[in-house]
């Protein structure tokens, strides 16, 4: 499946916005990739449907996660951190796409996890730094991801569990341990 | 044992301004059980014994993780961790103190847990509030800890998080449940 054929796969399943920063998504992906020798086209496919699921109804998502190998404490956590496991389950049910650092890439793409693949991080990092993306730190992080691939992760791990905790919301456990496994590496 | 025992026991493991936090922790425990219908008591002994290895070496508290029941994990965390829960083993061991309640208290003292007791509470924010700290933030943790017991713990759990992350160090499992676990409470 070359660009075009996933861009068009992909389109219907959002909302413009979300079409766009997929795009910038996609571009800061194959960026990163490039400088850190990853995988372009793996970079380019996951980073295409890192949102699939993103509009599926909530109803659905919750579906997906009782009945399936999906992790069930996903369910005692914000609805917004189901669309990464459940997209990497629907893209490989409904596309077709069985690329398992693909599939990982997309389902943690919003959490991280303990050890984060180079594909994991390239996508994971994308989707926090692209260009159309404003928020307070922000601009710093982004200096550190052309630089360091592990340390922009961990500043991007580190200011979401600031995030969560100054809106009083729990973190979940893989956001926490791929903060606390970044630590270890960076520190190493 | 009363209190005036409990203190000749413990002083000699302590450095003079350990001590004085102790008696201040003790205090405050004390008062922090009173307001919360918690065993006095209880509060006062796992009190006076929180710090009971703080002086211990690194090495001997290493082989008592290494050789005992402790959590093996905590060998990947800070030394400073390590007090509470050698501490709970040796006053077992060493003072023939028995009681669950209070060795967990001891044992939990610095990083929380997922589901502290009311006791487990007390003094893990004794321990942070006493009228000797001095640190950022620390006065609307005072101020919360006599109006809400819940509330007060988790703002403690919440600073000590940030706190780690100021210092590019890694959380222990513990502490990031004791915040979630705290975070679901003070919600519902």
């Amino acid at each position: 499946m070359n660009r075009e054929e996933a861009l068009a796969i992909v389109k219907p399943h959002l909302k413009q916005e979300r079409y766009d920063h997929t795009v910038r998504v996609m571009e800061t992906a194959i960026q990163l990739a490039q400088t850190y020798g990853v995988d372009e086209e793996k970079a380019e496919i996951a980073a295409i449907f890192h949102d699939y699921a993103k509009y599926r109804p909530i109803t659905e998502m919750k579906r997906w996660i009782e009945s399936t190998y999906l992790p069930k404490d996903l369910l005692h956590y914000h609805h917004e951190l189901w669309h990464g496991p459940v997209g990497a389950l629907l893209v490989e049910r409904e596309i077709g796409l069985h690329d398992k650092e693909v599939l990982e890439a997309i389902h943690y793409h919003t959490t991280g996890r303990a050890h984060m693949t180079p594909l994991d991080k390239v996508i994971f990092l994308a989707d926090y730094i692209e260009p159309g993306r404003k928020f307070p730190g922000l601009e710093e992080v982004r200096k550190s991801s052309w630089e360091d691939l592990d340390y922009g992760c961990w500043m991007a791990s580190k200011n979401t569990v600031s995030f969560l905790m100054s809106k009083s919301q729990p973190i979940y456990p893989e956001t926490f341990h791929a903060y606390n496994a970044l630590t270890n590496k960076i520190k190493a």
